[in-house]
């Protein structure tokens, strides 16, 4: 029986990579530059040669090791076939067969998203659950969907592009994706700030968010620091930016029925008020059925992805 | 190895029940009455009795049997703990126990909507596929979504509820579960014809569909037929009722990115012209690495919870 594993959280400028117990406790993590040029085809041999470094390093030997997990930022079926990522100059091949044959290892790849929700519920915000949805509200929304222990990969492995659920109908901006109103127009980060502008616009009703604004810092914890300070229009926009998320997670829950929402990214910072917007909505627009459903804060911050890849690789 | 198993798809007047090769052929089929009086306490029994007489006629051993798959109409857990089902005068119990002890076999128990699905997946529309969805359009919106071949049953057995997907804000009429805006509000057969009424309202333009509101046989169909003849009021209701469907299947893609769609219940009736209404609307609405997702219409009718049952058991 192997005594350690790793975990890699493959990103456009740096590679995290962690080496754990199998009962998940961290021994040590580290980070490499992601070299992009050429297609990307330095990545995967740094990375090995990284963590065959650390193993000399170390003293461990192969059969020591249960396997390296690897999150990367493109859609990854479960046979380890990545279909392009952009940020990484990569085309469509099969990970775990390259990365296996680099490393002579066990190799689980995965995609970015759907990993950290794997770390979130071994050893984060979800810790003790086995139906998970984790939700990380940042400049996007990114999401993972564990059901019964399992990431839902899909079938281009886009499942859990939460983001991207079509949620408004009208809304002239263009998503990032090209289609208009997606969910992570309204609830992420971004769309917060997006929410606060249009909302700032429409009146002369004093606010501190006007000064922000002017001075270029108006952002998801500016408004929640104005709602905590009573500011009657940060609270306004709060209510609507509460509204999306809760309809918007009402919705991921007729289809998964989870019986936690973990909440992560920029967004999560403003800490549990958060939750005051989020649950009265969701428990308004969800079916009864799913109304059981708990959120709580993701915990483990930047380390998500490489938790998630050794538990990818642990089963 | 077991040369046969059976799948029950119990409802609230009769219980199906299949017996099956292990490869999916069905050997006979046939129905007994549900005795839902007292909370429903002889339903179990009198299925165990007929599936137990049943071996006997034919010469069934008990080691020749895999086990016996059945489908309820409630919310059922992945250890077979069922959370009520009304139409039965059932309560809390676990299925896959008391039913397993009546029989001396093993029992797996399921949601039928989700078993539905399986049933789909295994010898209907979405045969050859492993991350399907299934849509009963009919007097609500049943659905049943499976994921690398297996049942997202979700953390109280309501995955897959998707006809309370909150897709509306504003709707004044209320959801069978209370909700308002719900997805089968507009997307099933009842949701169609509340559709045509309001667009036979708003104008007094000329209609065979007025016809068929005052004979009382306004349906999903009858919009259908209409469309068929060229009928524009009947056009415009079918393109309504295809935004919603395909918006909302969507939604549902964002979150489990399925290869197939199957379409079952009344409104699949209508045939392969529903799919110009939805398709190009999912088109138009779905995040871009879910457009390859394909739609068929179910084929096992009234067979798909039995076909389903019996794979259940088999795994």
């Amino acid at each position: 029986m192997g005594k350690y594993c790793f975990g890699v959280d493959l990103g456009g400028t740096t590679a995290k990579i962690g080496l754990f117990s199998p009962e998940g406790d961290i021994l040590e993590k580290w980070e490499i530059p992601t070299r992009t040029e050429n297609g990307g085809e330095n990545i995967l041999s740094d990375i090995a040669d990284a963590v065959l470094a650390k193993m000399k390093e170390r003293g461990i030997a192969k059969d020591e090791v249960i396997g390296v997990g690897i999150g990367v930022p493109g859609p990854v079926d479960d046979s380890g076939m990545i279909y392009r990522a952009v940020n990484l100059g990569w085309g469509v091949f099969n990970i775990n067969e390259t990365f296996g044959t680099l490393l002579g290892l066990p190799v689980k790849a995965g995609n970015d998203a759907n990993v950290a929700a794997l770390g979130e519920m071994w050893r984060g915000g979800g810790m003790g659950y086995k139906d998970i949805v984790l939700a990380t509200l940042g400049t996007g929304i990114g999401g993972g969907i564990i059901t019964n222990g399992k990431i839902v990969t899909g079938s281009k492995g886009a499942g859990g592009e939460i983001g991207h659920m079509h949620i408004e109908d009208g809304e002239p901006d263009t998503c990032g994706c090209g289609n208009h109103g997606c969910f992570e127009q309204y609830g992420s980060a971004t769309g917060m700030v997006r929410l606060a502008k249009r909302r700032l616009a429409a009146s002369k009703e004093e606010s501190v968010l006007r000064d922000a604004q002017a001075e270029g810092t108006l952002s998801a914890k500016a408004v929640f620091d104005a709602v905590k300070d009573g500011d009657k229009i940060a609270c306004e926009i709060a209510e609507e930016f509460g509204a999306y998320l809760g309809k918007g997670f009402a919705s991921i829950a007729a289809v998964v029925n989870p019986e936690v929402f973990v909440i992560g990214g920029g967004v999560s910072k403003a800490g549990d008020i958060l939750f005051q917007y989020i649950v009265k909505n969701y428990q308004k627009y969800t079916f009864h059925a799913c109304r059981n459903a708990v959120f709580k804060l993701a915990t483990l911050g930047n380390d998500a992805g490489i938790y998630g890849a050794a538990k990818l690789v642990l089963g």
